[in-house]
């Protein structure tokens, strides 16, 4: 099976170097209008897109990221949870608000966000674009919300940044499927000696990609990255009570 | 801007009546190994994809939904936050396992899961075949748990009924993108007569599509759809809870 639209989905690469250009008006148009059309939990819209061309701004972001590729060639997004804007609506019509500070909600609102995010990204490469989704603005949400003024029940959800690219990088290799897809029942009897043959491929990838690199597992990075995150990634629950998210 | 991409995603519905078919062996390999290659959170693959099959089982998912079309015709799949299997690896290792239950790294499983669902989506649309994604599975998020067998540090997050369509359903009108993006910084002064023109719109869209269905505008849907949740809707947090995630 082939088209153009799996040849995109099946060889899509992270890219993490932009030419000097940023997005033309046409192209933001077509990737906002996107957005727009995106799937939608019960068609309640739930989600804003903020466009960071400040140069203070971007450079606050970036050292939150802490890439130098952040805010810095091509274009940089902020997708953000919006449960404000229907709040602000049924408040206005005199109706309960309690509901907008509950998890449903909120979960609702992160599904149109990433949804939203990955649709954006998706028509970014057919125009020949490349993009990094960057989960590190979490590194301190905190310092987001406040440089982007957002109000309580909204959260910066997923930075992206997108440009021309100037890098080919190859084809990360992924987790065989067989680990990752079931049939009526979840398997829950992993052993460590399923995933050896994958770290072998992983390892293999990394060892071709930058000798200079050290050479790293699928096992050993999961032990890496999921054991000592930065002390604000732990605070996530506390500013999502602050912006009044999941309070219930 | 113009290609098969965009098309595709500009124009998309949701499709809810599919033909008596299922997807063919090499559709399934397609659209899984989709999922496979789909951007992922610090590289960590935390979602998994179970294919409900069984009759049973979908029944109590249809009955969980209350939505007939849920596993009728097509296929029916859970796409599934899965925190457990990098836990297990961790724990394997003899390495420390807090991390797995906070609210940081299951939002990272959540944007692996839903950035998996909208591409498995799109490359359906691409092989002429409908989605529909099945929020309404949170209509009792403990059931579905317990028919799937899923283990703690899993969430069932997303359904998905996909198949050939039975229906050519009309574009549904969208807001305004001058509500939905900014530039720098949020505008959180929203009137209630900003949506006056949006709510015409979405009026004539009902009122075209169906003469004997009431017509309802977005805001007075707004007022409907996030005051009165079922009940079970309100107990998400204590089933995320009950499977040991975002507990901290």
């Amino acid at each position: 099976m082939n088209n153009q639209v799996l040849d995109l989905l099946l060889k899509r690469r992270t890219i993490r170097a932009f030419k000097d250009q940023t997005l033309t008006p046409e192209q933001y148009q077509t990737l906002t209008e996107v957005v727009r059309q995106t799937a939608t939990s019960m068609f309640m819209q739930q989600t804003s897109l903020i466009h960071v061309t400040d140069p203070e701004i971007r450079t606050t972001i970036r050292e939150v990221c802490n890439q130098p590729y952040v805010g810095a060639n091509g274009d940089l997004f902020v997708f953000v949870v919006d449960l404000y804007r229907n709040r602000q609506i049924l408040a206005t019509q005199g109706l309960a608000t309690e509901q907008m500070h509950g998890t449903d909600v909120f979960l609702q609102a992160v599904e149109d966000t990433v949804l939203a995010a990955q649709n954006f990204t998706t028509a970014a490469e057919s125009l020949g674009l490349g993009a990094v989704f960057l989960g590190s603005i979490q590194n301190d949400a905190q310092k987001v919300v406040t440089a982007l003024q957002l109000p309580e029940l909204t959260f910066p959800l997923l930075g992206l940044q997108v440009g021309i690219p100037d890098q080919k990088p190859q084809l990360k290799p992924r987790m065989p499927l067989s680990l990752r897809t079931f049939t009526n029942h979840y398997q829950p009897d992993y052993q460590l000696a399923d995933f050896g043959e994958y770290d072998q491929v992983v390892q293999t990838y990394y060892d071709l990609r930058d000798a200079n690199r050290r050479v790293d597992s699928f096992t050993h990075q999961v032990g890496t990255n999921l054991t000592k995150s930065p002390a604000q990634r732990r605070h996530i629950l506390d500013i999502l009570h602050a912006q009044k998210l999941c309070l219930h």
